[in-house]
C-alpha cells in the first residue's frame, strides 16, 4: 500500500486582517468555510484571528499547524500594502517569493477587457507567490489563492478575504482537494440538521423538549436564538456518513413531534421563501402595504429568486396621508384610532391586496423606535395584518429590541401568520 | 505608591460556541467588543473561537491568559445544556461553583412580571457562579456575566453570546471597569478614522493615493472593500490620546484632499443617513418607486431613526402592470423599451415623486439575477433614476455580484447619485 498523507479530519482556520481584529469587518468567511468543511467530514476545531502583522500571522499559523497540520487562512492577499499573509507564511515554510509571470499576463488581459486600461501597479504585487506553491485560481477577482505544503504533508491554504472570491475558490478548487484527502481513511463525518422555529421563547421550547418522556434524541441539541426566532440544531459527530444520516433523521423526527407547529423550516430556510413556495403551490399572489418597515417586507420577499410569480408589489405608506391616498385607509380611522391600530392595519391589508391585484395583502404598522412611543403604545407596539383572500386577520406584537430588530421581527411575524393561514387544516384540505 | 495591577493595554477574546465554530452563526460580538475596547485604548491582539467543549474552552482561555493576562469570553452562559463556559473557567482558576440565591430571586421576579409564570428549570442553571466571582448585571436577559480574577491580577470576563445582552453588559459594567484600568498608566491609545467611499474601485483609489507626491499620511492606511464601496481606514497606535487625535486629523485631511469627491462619510456612516440629513437641511422630501429592489431602498431609508421628516413613501412595482397603475409608466414605453430601460426608470422616478407628494423621486429597475438576463440586458443591468425637484437624472449600472449584492449596490448607487445632486455647486450655493 503506498503511503500518503494521513486522512484529513481536523483543520484550523486563521483569519487575517486588522479590520477583523479591530472589529471593522465581521468575519462571515469563517462561518462559510466551517459549514462547507463539515459537509465533507472535516471539522474546524479552532479558529484564530490576528491582525495585519507578520509576526502574529506566523505565530498563529505555526500554533495551528502544530496542532492539526492543516490550516486555511483568509485575508491578506490583496493589492494594498497591508497584505502580509504570503510573505509571513512563506518565511514559516523557509521559502522565497517569485513573480508568477503567467498570472501577471492573466491579470493584464482581465483588466484590459473589463476596464479598458492597463493593470494598476498595486495589482502586480498579487502575482508574487512563494517558491513551490500551487496557485489556486480566482475566478472572481485578481488575487490568486496559494497552497503551500511541506515534505511532511503539513499544509496551509491561503484564500482571499473578499467573501465572493473566497467562496468561489473554495467551491472550485479547495473543497474537491480536501474531500479527496478526507475520504482516504473512510472518514467519519459531522452531520447537523437545524429546525427553525419562530414566535416561541428559547426556555419555553427547552421546557417542552426536556419535560417530555420518551426516547432520547440521540443527537446533541443546541438552541440558537436569533432575530429569526430560535433554531434547534441537532448534531452527530464521528459516524460514517450513512449511519450519521440515519441517526440524525430519527432525532429530527423525534424533535418535530415535540415542538411541531413552531417549526417553519430546516437548515438556513428563509421564512419568506417558505411562504412564497406555499403561495405558489396554491396559486396565491401577494401585495404589501408597509408603514414602519418602509419596504423591508417587500425587500425580503424579493430577495428570493423567482419571487415574481407570487409577489406583485404594493405601497410603502410611511406618512399617514399616503395610507389614505395609496391604500384607501379612512381619514376617520386614522383620526380615531391612530396609525398604529387594528382598524388601520386591517384597511392597509385590504388596500394592499386591492391595489396589487393580489389574492393576499400583507400590512405592517407600528412604533419601531427609538422614539415615538407613548404610554398606550410604547416602542415595539406593532400591528400586523393579513388579508387572506378577503378575510382579514390582525395581530398585535410587542417587540422589545432596537429599531431594526423590531422592524425585522414584524416582517417575520407577518410571514409566520400567513404561513399558519396557508397551512391551516381547512386550507390544506382545499390545497 | 500603592501597587496595583499593571495598566491594561492588550487583551484577547475567546468566543465560544459550536454554532460559531461550525459556522451556523456569524460572530458579530467579537467585532463590537474590539471596537469598544479600541476607543478606550485597549487593543485586542488575538481572538480565538472554540466549540462547546470544556477542554477546548479551558485550553484557549489558558493560552490567552498566558499571553496577556486579560481575557473576555462570549457565549456559553445560557440555560441550555451546551453552556459550559462557567464550569470550564472555574476549573481553570481552581474554583468551585455555587448557587447565587440573589440572582435566582431576581430571575423569579423578572419571569413573573414579564411572562406571568414561574422560572423554567432550565434557567436556574444560570444562577450557578464560581466561588469568588463578581456577577456582572444583565439588564437585557437572564444570564448574568461573570468576572473572575486571580491573586496575580489575571482575569477573565465572561459575557453572554446574545448580542443585545452582551452589548448592554459591555456598556453598563465592563467598559467602565476596563477604562479605569487602562488609564492607570497614562495609557496610549489606538485611534482610527474611516473615510467611506463608493463607486470607485480599490486599486484605482490606491493608484490615486500612492501616486500623489506630497507628505506621507502619517498613519497606517487600510483599504476595506465591502458591498458599500471601499472604506479607507487610517489608524495610529501607541500614542497618548491627544497626540493620536491630532495625528489622525492631519492624516484624514491629507487623504480627503487626494480622493475628495468619492468620500461620502466617516466611520460607519450610512449613506442613507447622510442623504436624509442633506435633504432635511434643504427641506427636501423623498418618494420611492422600486422594482427589482422590492422595497430595499425604502427599508434602508426608514432604518434611520427620524427619517419620517424626509421619507414619505411610494410604490413597490415588481410587476409591470403596477408600474403603470401605481406609478403612471406608459404602456407604450414598457412595450417599446422594456421594464429595464432609461425611459421607464425616468417615468418611475417622476411617478414616485408625484404619488408621494415629495420633492425628490427615486427609482430602480433592473435584472437582479440569477436568471432573467438577456444578451442585451445581462444580469446586473440596473437603471436608476432620480427626479430631483422636477429634473430627472438617470444612470445605467452594471453590477456583477449575486442577486442581493446587485440589489444593494443599486440602492447605494441611487443614494450616491442623489448625494451628488444635493451637494452640487449650484445646490450648495442655494442651500
Amino acid at each position: 500500500m503506498p503511503s500518503g498523507p494521513p486522512p484529513l479530519s481536523r483543520i484550523e482556520l486563521v483569519t487575517i486582517g486588522d479590520e477583523l481584529l479591530l472589529g471593522f469587518t465581521i468575519d462571515s468567511n469563517a462561518a462559510h468555510i466551517a459549514r462547507e468543511l463539515a459537509a465533507i467530514g472535516v471539522k474546524v476545531v479552532r479558529r484564530a484571528t490576528v491582525g495585519d502583522d507578520t509576526a502574529e500571522i506566523a505565530s498563529a499559523v505555526q500554533a495551528a499547524l502544530d496542532r492539526t497540520g492543516a490550516v486555511i487562512t483568509t485575508g491578506g492577499l490583496g493589492p494594498t500594502s497591508d497584505d502580509l499573509t504570503k510573505p509571513a507564511i512563506a518565511q514559516l515554510f523557509g521559502r522565497s517569493m517569485h513573480v508568477d509571470e503567467a498570472h501577471v499576463l492573466w491579470m493584464e488581459d482581465r483588466w484590459q477587457r473589463r476596464f479598458g486600461r492597463s493593470l494598476p501597479l498595486a495589482n502586480r504585487r498579487q502575482a508574487m507567490i512563494p517558491d513551490g506553491a500551487r496557485v489556486l485560481e480566482n475566478r472572481h477577482g485578481s488575487a490568486p489563492g496559494i497552497w503551500l505544503e511541506d515534505d511532511s504533508g503539513r499544509w496551509v491554504a491561503m484564500l482571499p478575504g473578499v467573501p465572493r472570491e473566497m467562496r468561489g475558490m473554495m467551491a472550485d478548487v479547495l473543497l474537491p482537494t480536501l474531500a479527496e484527502r478526507a475520504m482516504v481513511g473512510g472518514a467519519t463525518v459531522v452531520r447537523s440538521r437545524t429546525l427553525r422555529t419562530t414566535g416561541v421563547a428559547e426556555s419555553l421550547l427547552a421546557d417542552n423538549i426536556d419535560s417530555m418522556d420518551g426516547e432520547p434524541l440521540g443527537a446533541s441539541l443546541a438552541y440558537l436564538p436569533s432575530i429569526d426566532g430560535v433554531d434547534l440544531r441537532l448534531t452527530v459527530h464521528d459516524l460514517p456518513p450513512d449511519e450519521a444520516d440515519a441517526v440524525i433523521a430519527i432525532a429530527a423526527s423525534r424533535l418535530v413531534s415535540r415542538v411541531g407547529g413552531a417549526v417553519y423550516g430546516e437548515q438556513d430556510a428563509d421564512l419568506a421563501a417558505i411562504v412564497l413556495e406555499l403561495c405558489r403551490s396554491r396559486n396565491d399572489t401577494i401585495g404589501i402595504g408597509e408603514s414602519c418597515t418602509g419596504g423591508m417586507l417587500g425587500a425580503r420577499l424579493t430577495a428570493i429568486p423567482g419571487s415574481s410569480d407570487v409577489f406583485r408589489g404594493g405601497a410603502v405608506t410611511y406618512h399617514d396621508d399616503l395610507k389614505e391616498s395609496l391604500l384607501g385607509v379612512s381619514t376617520d380611522s386614522l383620526a380615531r384610532h391612530g396609525a398604529v391600530s387594528e382598524a388601520v392595519v386591517r384597511q392597509m391589508a385590504a388596500g394592499a391586496r386591492r391595489i396589487a391585484g393580489a389574492s393576499i395583502g400583507l400590512a405592517i404598522t407600528g412604533v419601531a423606535g427609538p422614539t415615538g412611543g407613548t404610554e398606550e403604545k410604547p416602542v415595539g407596539t406593532v400591528w400586523i395584518g393579513v388579508d387572506f383572500r378577503g378575510d382579514v386577520h390582525a395581530r398585535l406584537l410587542n417587540a422589545w429590541g432596537d429599531r431594526q430588530e423590531n422592524r425585522y421581527r414584524a416582517t417575520q411575524a407577518t410571514l409566520e401568520l400567513l404561513r399558519h393561514l396557508l397551512q391551516s387544516p381547512a386550507e390544506t384540505a382545499v390545497g
